[in-house]
């Protein structure tokens, strides 16, 4: 019985691939990705290095669509597709940013094959854990609690979780930035926190928070905030 | 200058180290691990099928001090050893379970080693990852929030961060699984919270949470919890 692997591919810098990712890249004869709608799929170009030019290759290409989840049609297509070489004996390899199942499209895929289909997970470095090795900061220690916030959330959501936790990363900031460093500077953490951007990328930036120009603020960008405690 | 690398190896299974791990960990000539008092180091043994013989090591073993945070002392000792090879000109691998910033005991070294050395991190995969992957079961999508919350926190600590999140990971569960068990049971989550011990290791294991014998609960398990909202 043939098998999609949901391949966690991480962060960005194509050497943070796993070598369990990196064998089964290599053993699947057809790869799918998600792509914008028109242009190169960031994760495809992360997995780059490691493909053969003999791979059947599906880009789930994704229309753009400002503030709505991603349509279900194009999922249930590219689901369809994929079924296919399964249903024909090819294992295929489905390449996710960072964490296949930590806030990633392969979800909407997983839930149209799982039923019918083997499908296995390879996890992956998360952007969270890229971009604290590139701010050099630790994340969380001991008994901290961390909270992993989407910026688009309302303030009072963001707030009431930030006022509970030791450390937290809000991801997924894009245009919400400008919203966000105001509300971090009115709840007084805006020392404690930092922004990186293209976590682990060959353009990664860490740049102070003030810095930061709010209209150049790509998807791709989180901030951590840890509160100080004790200096180790 | 030589340098110092806090790797992270995953969190169990060797295939889940990444490239940038591997390459660094054969090009180091030095390599430090924690390990208990007596016996295996558990990161070594992830590494081990990457090492060669001709690696000068060094054990980080910690006295089993049972409610006390590591002793600093050790960690003192350590940093100074790994200081050593530094200014000969060594360049050291810190071998560290998961990922080094995600309470990874490589913090106490960096807080030592920061200030004087040059350190970097390699990000790596984490329990949690690798537990939502055991289970074939997504742990945050869209705008859901996830709290990571260690097991041995008050419960009414617990309890007010589940509360306020989407998906929760219940961490370093260990002697606390029953007192945790019996909360979810009372707050209505015991059929949205899924156990996972020892994830992507060989004894890897996934019992219902009423399966589960709570005087065998290692500290290497952890629950997931996530509501339902929608299907996908």
């Amino acid at each position: 019985m043939a098998t999609v692997y949901g391949i966690g591919v991480g962060p960005g810098d194509p050497e943070l691939l796993t070598l369990k990712g990196l064998r089964l890249l290599r053993a699947c004869p057809v790869i799918a990705y998600p792509a914008p709608e028109t242009g190169d799929s960031l994760a495809r170009k992360i997995a780059a290095p490691h493909l053969s030019s003999d791979k059947i290759e599906i880009a789930i290409r994704m229309p753009l669509l400002a503030d709505r989840f991603p349509a279900q049609e194009v999922y249930a297509k590219a689901a369809a597709e994929i079924g296919g070489h399964l249903a024909a004996g090819r294992d295929v390899a489905v390449l996710c940013l960072g964490d296949p199942f930590f806030y990633g499209s392969f979800m909407y895929l997983f839930a149209r094959l799982a039923a019918a289909h083997e499908v296995v997970v390879v996890p992956g470095v998360t952007s969270v854990s890229a971009a604290a090795a590139a701010l050099g900061a630790p994340m969380v220690a001991r008994n901290e609690t961390l909270a992993v916030i989407p910026a688009p959330l309302p303030d009072a959501e963001i707030e009431c979780r930030l006022a509970q936790a030791d450390a937290a990363a809000i991801v997924k900031l894009g245009r919400h930035f400008a919203r966000v460093r105001e509300l971090l500077v009115r709840l007084g953490l805006a020392s404690a926190a930092r922004y990186v951007e293209h976590a682990s990328m060959t353009t990664e930036r860490t740049p102070s928070l003030a810095e930061v120009d709010p209209a150049a603020v790509p998807y791709f960008s989180l901030i951590l905030v840890r509160r100080q405690r004790s200096p180790s």
